[in-house]
């Protein structure tokens, strides 16, 4: 069954790493926040599943809000997992169990977790209901689910440049060939309830990254070139005969150019989902 | 001068009341309030203009945390402002005083305020720059002028729904014919700068309004449905023979069923300044 998924699809790459670790669970968690800390204090031994992981940023900042509960975290890529697994460390974070694991069948028994969180995972799926249904399974009634998936249908963005503008372009229709939802945030509350979930059981919310001052501006930038440069979205590209290396080297050009205009601003949207397990 | 200048493209009518009630410091100006508490910490006795109050709910937030200071507000629409001042009034909010003003000559000495604040004021503006360098004249030095404008470009919205898409298509043109700015959100350093701030002195985020809950998602549709059945918006379509009524009542059609849909989620961006006045 599990092979049948594309779990996700434009692959993990050194190229996004940078961006990943930028993430933390205050600037990209905030919507699950509040009830971790609520759940940690009524029950400081929970048991939590941070599902695709990646590189960990946000997992080892989850475990500072837990000290005597245990994460387990997992991702499909052992590579990815020991990178994440170094970085705990380097924090000084020792309640995270990491584990390859595929979201379509989790190795874990029904409600065996009081959290289940995933962030980024649902838009490279190609089922994301099924990854949903999985998630239910493994948590506790009376648990919490919580979903953040971005949505880059639309990227706001000044100035316009025509590199940048061609980039995100590409950037969706391999998204697209690749068999992921590039517009996931929008619908996390229509595939929850296609899961079965009951519309009065779920909060939705949005949040958005802003990548406006310059240190920002430049981690994602680099982020971006390196995907083009070296990262799957350039294969899928040139592989569909979709763009030439000439217009994949303007869109890095792009990019580079973008983060070095003063008066640079981005904006992304996220969806955000809390689902209470009844 | 100021008549040359259309102040609020859209004009301010009863359908855009509602949804602006909805609005409070909270909802709307999380980006200044860690700013107002340490501002009101440091001198109580602080002076704060809000200009384009419109009706005064956000106004209305912020006097709270300042109950020692005062708040001018201020607009164009002296109705607007009786409603603003009714409900400052019922809310036990005695320390505003609302006073009729353009933004492009305010009635205000050189640094007469310590916190300037304009939300979704330059979005309607021909010289957007112009406005907020008036903004900067009145706010002291050390003083702080923070600024919010929807970016309405993009609107991430599910499910996708023909008259929905054609409202958005409609609003954008008339928007722009009007003389304002509907992608502002994403120009606020870029005028800033055009105003003479230097980029060190900003601060920008995004922040988003999402609705997706019931109550929300009527509360936007009706505001929205109101805007084609009596707004502004209607008379300008039709004056622009850019849709026909038939056109209008599908789009609010649109609405109505969007607020009707369970999986409905719906995320608008907004560009959010801190100015540091130097």
């Amino acid at each position: 069954m599990a092979d049948q998924h594309s779990a996700y699809t434009l692959g993990h790459k050194a190229s996004q790493v940078q961006h990943h670790e930028w993430r933390t669970a205050e600037n990209s968690a905030g919507h699950l926040l509040p009830h971790l800390k609520d759940a940690a204090s009524r029950n400081p031994g929970l048991k939590f599943l941070d599902i695709g992981a990646g590189s960990g940023t946000i997992t080892a900042t989850f475990a500072k809000y837990m000290p005597q509960g245990h994460i387990t975290a997992t991702d499909i890529s052992d590579e990815i997992l020991q990178r994440a697994a170094s970085f705990a460390e380097k924090q000084g974070v020792d309640n995270i169990t990491f584990q390859k694991a595929n979201i379509f069948e989790l190795p874990f028994e029904d409600g065996a977790f009081d959290i289940t969180h995933a962030h980024q995972v649902l838009v490279h799926l190609d089922e994301p209901v099924a990854g949903i249904k999985e998630m239910i399974r493994v948590t506790k009634k009376g648990g919490i689910l919580a979903l953040r998936e971005a949505d880059m249908e639309h990227m706001v963005i000044w100035p316009e440049l025509p590199g940048v503008n061609d980039f995100h372009e590409t950037l969706l229709s391999t998204w697209r060939a690749s068999g992921g939802h590039p517009n996931g945030g929008r619908q996390l509350v229509s595939w929850s309830l296609q899961a079965g979930i009951p519309r009065a059981d779920m909060t939705a919310t949005m949040g958005t990254w802003c990548y406006s001052q310059e240190g920002d501006r430049r981690v994602w930038a680099d982020s971006m070139m390196e995907r083009i440069k070296h990262g799957q979205m350039r294969v899928k590209a040139l592989e569909m005969k979709l763009r030439s290396e000439q217009d994949l080297d303007a869109m890095a050009k792009g990019w580079d150019d973008w983060a070095r205009a003063e008066d640079a601003m981005m904006g992304l949207v996220n969806g955000e989902l809390i689902i209470h397990i009844r």
